[in-house]
């Protein structure tokens, strides 16, 4: 049934926030695996942590519940939500931060474009039965006395629906897609990582045959050419990273600092094969 | 029995103290759940490590066993001790680190206003009986080589009376507590959290009636009213935290930043009732 | 058959890196648990994972495995390795990580100076077999596709042999040596710790009879001699640590911010007893 349990908050390492959420995940599983994803997201920054998520979750066990809280409408009417999807179950607050996930699966658009009408892989329930929670509830800590319990009682096989009811739609994000266009496609910056590497939202199949070798241009700097490996780069360079986008990368340096890079920047390929004569680098922004 | 062990340590993220310790639970407890509350408790502050662990022990199972390990007097003759209440263990240096959690109970503050005679509900040990730590013993990681060992034994369900002696005081560090006057109640921030809401020392049951209309001052500034959630502020404003205090907090922003806070500073609540006429805010500070 | 697995990495903590490793491992034993070492290991410092490991990995139950993931030729032929001791089973990439694992034991260094032959306690394997891997194999995060997997299979008790060959040479990075002369032993600084304590590569063998009392001089500094515990140091000065290395510490202050000091850094020990007349303090660097 899965009993690993993933945490993924903006709380921080300083706070005793994420004990309190694995002392209320342990006193109804003694028997969970608790797992930290990251407690560092910037505060209230959804995208990220719906991001960082994305780049983890697949390598769970089939069924893990992967709690997330980045959550600034606590206590409002928000709602909060179980998904589940054919891999994985997730606890969140309904405000997007399980973006990425529903991306990965073939949902519609509603015309608000905040929300999508789920798929038929996917099931959603808002989290209402209160009889599960811990009371009395803090209207400012929603994920410990919410949000942790519904975790915890899902690891231990309790079905979604005795925990909340059925809907059909949930907020998920826009996501920045690739612009594809005749001499360039346009990309963005999606995260930052540890390394400092620039992660973008270029996919492999954004660069089929001829793209491959075109120009990255990122601050009127042409990058060097994609390489498979990060020894293999020198100065700045490209690279698909572990999750299968397009990296910018500085051998044996942070990119991020030789850029001063920051989320959501353009990065732009140049296709090589309609460039005839000069090359102008002069559009990287 | 409890075989929930929680750390809380001032070992910060980049050493192995932290991994030694767990190496030394493990090797005499394989079936422990460790669980971190924080490591990154400023070095040598007993106070914070005292607020943070204060705020998180409540949530976890019954007889969950504490360590805390934020020591500077490590190799002195400063006792380790064993404190026993009716919801946990907790296993630390006998230097003020429980300070928060001898105040939850009625004890006696001894004339000398560091230590208390303890209160019916509570029972503490100092740990003697070296059959039951690791040797060598170094002078400088008594957590390493006693309290963890200790902790580990407690969590396998040893009698505290076989790991040591009963005492009947310990150490209690003086707690800053809200003043109260005719017109005003003073009180001060006990943490910054990882959002940079300043917790102040203010319960709910020190605004009663009125006061909870009242105007709260810190540095000068009115402080907008108190809030039932985050989302609702605006500016910098106050409401009643997951821990039950009063936090100032700043929307979409650090209070701690905006108002360059510190642990310690004053906040006064100015009894509105009482004020006629001119109301002053220059008594801020 | 051990099933602790420890992680020593510097994927940092605010990316999925090390979830995904751990997701990784919990699909193939379910029942591993597993102990976070460090994540905050410089950017491929190779030299700095080595220490770390080495102050922790011995208060583990033996047969522990050790995965450690400092790994900036990831996805270029170098190899990957298991190197077994008759206390720990450790997997890493075969750049040096394991350097004073390795030294610990006797070994013969070759005439490279960059690679040992293995002494009569050590096995070392090439992992080599793929089958064992998760595919497809990322180019950029072996940690994740390769190493976790394999140390997650020697914790179910997999012989190594069956996940690689044996080899007898193994790379270890060169150590710097305390460095005995006539009026003097020339150290340096291995590692600043969150406290801010200078680890030196001195120990108490180095310092033997009358060198106990001698001169310790650090950027023209005389450092106070040295103490037992903390507690009993004032200004800068030393003792012997947790590890059984001499540390310059700073009584209630950080030692490394004060001197500015940097791993690499020499520290001078000056023997007494043949100091005759003036004692020159200019020597320190």
């Amino acid at each position: 049934m899965g009993s690993i349990i993933t945490l993924t908050t903006d709380f921080g390492l300083s706070d005793g926030y994420v004990a309190a959420m694995k002392g209320v995940i342990y006193s109804i599983n003694p028997e969970a695996t608790v797992v930290d994803v990251s407690h560092v997201v910037q505060p209230q920054n959804i995208l990220q942590a719906a991001f960082i998520l994305s780049t983890a979750y697949s390598y769970f066990p089939k069924y893990t519940v992967h709690l997330v809280i980045v959550d600034p409408g606590v206590g409002t009417d928000r709602r909060a939500i179980i998904l589940k999807t054919p891999q994985a179950q997730f606890v969140a607050p309904d405000n997007g931060v399980l973006s990425y996930i529903l991306d990965t699966y073939a949902s519609q658009l509603l015309p608000d474009s905040t929300r999508v009408k789920l798929g038929p892989d996917l099931k959603a329930y808002a989290i209402t039965r209160s009889e599960y929670w811990r009371h009395p509830v803090s209207k400012t800590f929603h994920g410990r006395d919410i949000l942790a319990p519904v975790a915890a009682r899902l690891s231990l096989g309790m079905p979604a629906l005795s925990l909340g009811d059925n809907i059909d739609t949930v907020t998920a994000l826009p996501l920045l897609r690739p612009k594809h266009e005749a001499h360039q496609i346009t990309g963005h910056i999606l995260h930052i990582d540890t390394y400092g590497n620039l992660i973008t939202n270029f996919k492999e199949s954004d660069l089929s045959g001829s793209a491959q070798s075109s120009n990255i241009i990122f601050k009127n700097c042409i990058i060097d050419g994609i390489r498979p490996v990060y020894a293999e780069g020198t100065g700045a360079f490209a690279l698909f990273g572990s999750s299968g986008y397009l990296e910018i990368a500085m051998a044996n340096s942070s990119a991020a600092a030789y850029f001063q890079a920051k989320v959501g920047e353009e990065i732009i390929i140049r296709l090589k094969s309609k460039s005839i004569g000069g090359f102008p680098i002069d559009g990287g922004k």
